[in-house]
């Protein structure tokens, strides 16, 4: 694992082939960064809108130095192959979720060229997909997985990196089966667990939703993102995946087991607490300890969050993270507004002095 | 199922009996509507704690004519007995987050005086607990489920409606099973699943968790609560929680064939994505499909976030909802602004103006 922020330069021209959300993300941030970028995708009208965004032109390219693929997991390895076999030349990517499965396709098809191909993930996404949802920020400061393998060339895996550079991402280095490894812990299973929670909100009665509250809402927004997408991602990782399926089902076995007879369970919710302390805070520090959130009630009246957002900006404390909760029938906000612990109380009396309820 | 605005007004004194997060909360908001509180605990350096924090008194009433009963779920039925016979014309209520299993146990022991008793529930908390976390706005217009019973005299249920009134919430009724089917989809299921998420956090390699996204975070947030009172929740309504767990199981079990024979599983994550759309908006509206976000780029550094408040307030546009995504190493954050749909070009143009990377 190496960080790097190096300066942003990539020698063009980019063939960018697929033109969804992260696609055209990735030929925003690179046209942005003064590299000529060529689209292409099956469906020409996403090339199109793509390069109506400034993405770049769908005209085809004379020359290509670096070609991203970034078409659906199931494709990845067939559009790869194509990829080397076009361009001689250049140096080949991709950035689909999931990186073993599509090189030991290649390399057990005897691909030529698998030294200029190195697999990348870059840690960034939407429930929303499609041209329209892109953004040339997607990935400013996110981790862009990048996972070289034994027959990659070095220089290949430079001109990676440098795409990774060019859009202002942060580099994470890991090979591609340890990629895996790690994605269906912190994305795939999550991934899975708030889809079969959302999907138990079938078969009751519709006001039993009215006590819903933002616990439940948080556990289950991902399971909004594409199916058909997220169907090719678990089948391409199903190795991993499966196998830490089954630790949840033992896991939901033990606690169905002690909840029927009583017994203890605490182990199991003790180990989901202390789970939930090995995520890295913001910038990968450590959870940092030190953060106190400072509650603050905002009737939902038009003008009064921006009143909150200029008097909290005018407090000068720096805000390290924040929240909005709304809920049921609420007629007031509550703003949970995480500042460093030691500036808490100035903030909260602050806010006081300007007329608001807030309180640590 | 009903709502009501009525005016707060409830007869004291109120004796609250347990002064965690959730007693101490009512206390004060009771207080704070003008009720004389007295304060009890089975530990009283909590009483003193949240008689220090203006939530009543610790002195011993003369006269009650409501008892609020906030302790952990396993000794409800317990003490809303001793209650009933301790003040034999007070009105009894309780606010633990199952209700079938301690009106149940009354019952069958013959209890007298159950006319006098309904429970109650709001749907308010926090992954913290105790005095210290209390907050006299934790109810401000979250709903507070009351459950009514055959035996139950009307008297009784219109003061424990006052109750739910006086601290700002918002009624709703429905009778003690429904409640606890309604709490194990929509709070006991979620909590259960998010622990198992967490839980499976441990046994990797930490640098897989650089990998980590938002997703991982939201779905994995309330599993930090306090294990023992979710243990004796849990068990309390495992009933309904059993079956609904067993029907993940099912849903588990038919992903994790579906998954390792490459069959179609879009069903599965399907039902995951129009589970998402049952959950009601805020306000108890239907989920809004008329809002759109404006992205803010926002440079991690102090005063930043704070400008962008007050720049946001002063674009007149009404913010519904706010967000702000940190990720690992990440030197740029970036804002969510959910807004009405026909007012985001407007913020997005007013930002841009100011000089911010807005976008849609």
């Amino acid at each position: 694992m190496s960080a790097d922020v190096s300066p942003r330069t990539l020698e063009g021209p980019v063939l960018v082939v697929g033109c969804g959300l992260v696609g055209t993300s990735v030929a925003l941030a690179l046209t942005r960064a003064g590299v000529r970028v060529h689209l292409r995708d099956a469906q020409p009208e996403h090339a199109r809108t793509a390069q109506m965004l400034g993405a770049g032109t769908i005209d085809d390219p004379e020359r290509v130095a670096l070609v991203v693929v970034a078409v659906p997991p199931d494709f990845v390895a067939e559009v790869v192959a194509d990829a080397l076999a076009e361009w001689p030349s250049a140096v080949v990517t991709d950035v689909a979720s999931v990186k073993l499965p599509p090189l030991e396709a290649l390399a057990s098809a005897g691909t030529d060229g698998l030294e200029r191909y190195v697999g990348s993930h870059p840690m960034a996404g939407s429930e929303r997909s499609g041209p329209t949802a892109a953004s040339e920020t997607l990935f400013e400061g996110r981790a862009w997985a990048i996972t070289p393998h034994a027959a990659a060339a070095e220089v290949t895996l430079e001109r990676v990196r440098d795409v990774a550079r060019a859009v202002g991402a942060t580099l994470v280095e890991m090979p591609p089966d340890e990629h895996d490894l790690a994605v269906a812990r912190v994305s795939h299973l999550p991934q899975v667990m708030s889809v079969l929670t959302a999907s138990r909100l079938h078969g009751g009665p519709a006001e039993h939703l009215a006590l819903a509250g933002q616990g439940l809402r948080d556990v289950t927004r991902i399971a909004a993102s594409d199916p058909t997408l997220w169907r090719q991602i678990l089948h391409a990782n199903r190795l991993p995946l499966v196998e830490l399926l089954r630790g949840v089902r033992d896991d939901l076995d033990e606690l169905l087991d002690g909840i029927e007879r009583g017994q203890v369970i605490e182990d199991v919710l003790g180990r989901g607490v202390s789970g939930t302390r090995l995520i890295p805070g913001k910038h990968g520090e450590e959870r940092t300890p030190a953060l106190t959130t400072v509650f603050v009630q905002v009737p939902d009246q038009p003008g009064e969050l921006g009143r909150l957002f200029r008097d909290t900006g005018e407090s000068g404390v720096n805000i390290e993270d924040l929240r909005i909760d709304h809920d049921l029938g609420r007629p007031v906000g509550v703003a949970e507004i995480a500042v460093r612990a030691e500036r808490a109380e100035e903030l909260a009396a602050a806010l006081t002095d300007r007329g608001w309820t807030a309180y640590l």
